[in-house]
């Protein structure tokens, strides 16, 4: 059993956010289980069955635990913790630039492309929200103007060309992954959302 | 082609009781197929896509059209067979208790973890519903507080204690799957469902 | 990198499609580009971990740049689009049927049955707007009367059948294919729904 720090406080921190985002009437503390969870390794699950690499968890088990964990202790204390939800969004957002730039470098280890490898980054980083507000029946965040995936997306891409540009040089994730994280922490301190010339809401104003 | 008896007439069951979940207005023969053999295959091939398994049913290719003539029948015949719902809410029961054992044993026979086998339980139990209901347009059992899969998931991990405690012991399935079905046929009969302290439902009425 | 001129048409003609079916308030750019992309790739993606074979846009990943590029595109200029709309459906219905007759060629050469073939014909022609739908939340097509995957469906049947019976002759694909397209093209023209009988909706109307 391999364990690794970060992995595990990423899974904490992802079943919790998971849970609190879906915490409503009749939840029962079986959804919250699977929700949290499902959070937690849905993207790297889909990383890894599309990559045919096997699933990360199979192996690292324990993230199955802390992830199960954490969405108990979260559901018992969801009145309590609704105050720490903004703590939480700020470490959501240094968990999933890790590990959004962490299924880049596993995919250019397996020598896939560089477009193959920002589409696994960026399914990382959305691939368990969508599942979880798919199955709690919310809206995705594909469908909202708030700004989540876009930081992971460009900050994938930028690093897919600096190790491409200098192959030699090891240092593009801690370039890269700082910058990702402040860009989404602007958009949760500011409350930013998607400029209107990038979303289609002027077009309901306009003469059809 | 491999060929198993209680593998068919779960198959049937699953189609004929996912069928009759969605039957409604403007559901056409075609989704019915769809969805009745989403429900009878999807958790098994959720379970074995993750496991990196061949998914069963490449193999035992029988079980598409057991499932899809189980369909086709229950659709025509929809008016009918509500009558006979609740025989196939009880035999749904016997199957899915069966079906989380038998994906257990698959697990642990591919040397994976307890904890993973646990998850391939329930996953096996309630990914073929959860799939039916996301492509209907249902709200998931997730969000209901109807107890359908804890006594899938306490079964699971009961009998992953068991073999592991007593691995020499051949009788463990025929302990664990009479409770999970008296389990959940009492919450059929009953019609229980979650505590209020094991749901959020009481929330709403506190102060805030 | 493998090049193949009706793979990319047909990337960019779903992704156009995809877009321009859930363009609407509050969609922003980066959803547009992962609902098309998503509506380009995700049948063939299905298909491909479900038969545990690479998945195609692995190596072809320059699929993945054109569905992106015709998201993009097709995001900005959706008002002027629109009238168009209608040919991009005929677009769709020849794309779809190609790549599902394709879709049973790759499951028989990988020694599959027949029935497995039709599947993956099904799951690769209507997995992807299945998956849009769901990510959007937008009612699936299998809840609707539209008649989408019926004539993929009978055409799959009928190429199995063909293959099965004058393994030989080498002409199946192209008496399929056309039939397919005539079918979809002739519920586009005239915008044929389901008969009654074929779906649920005139049960509301008898006494219970």
């Amino acid at each position: 059993m391999s364990f690794d720090l970060v992995e595990v406080i990423g899974a904490a921190v992802f079943a919790a956010t998971g849970v609190l985002a879906v915490n409503r009437k009749d939840l029962d503390l079986f959804g919250a289980l699977v929700l949290g969870v499902v959070t937690a390794i849905g993207g790297g699950t889909l990383r890894d069955a599309i990559l045919d690499a096997p699933v990360f968890w199979l192996s690292h088990y324990h993230v199955l635990w802390v992830a199960a964990g954490a969405s108990v202790v979260t559901f018992f204390l969801a009145r309590h913790l609704r105050r720490t939800f903004v703590i939480l969004l700020y470490l959501d957002a240094v968990g999933v630039a890790l590990f959004s730039v962490a299924a880049v470098d596993k995919s250019l280890g397996l020598n896939f492309d560089g477009t193959v490898a920002v589409a696994m980054g960026v399914l990382t980083a959305i691939g368990g929200g969508l599942l979880r507000d798919v199955l709690a029946g919310r809206p995705t965040l594909l469908m909202s103007r708030e700004i989540y995936a876009t930081p992971m997306l460009l900050g994938c891409l930028l690093y897919v060309l600096l190790r491409h540009q200098w192959p030699d040089f090891s240092g593009s994730g801690a370039i890269v992954v700082p910058l990702m994280i402040a860009f989404r922490a602007a958009v949760i301190h500011w409350r930013l959302t998607m400029p209107d010339w990038l979303t289609t809401a002027h077009e309901e104003e306009l003469p059809q």
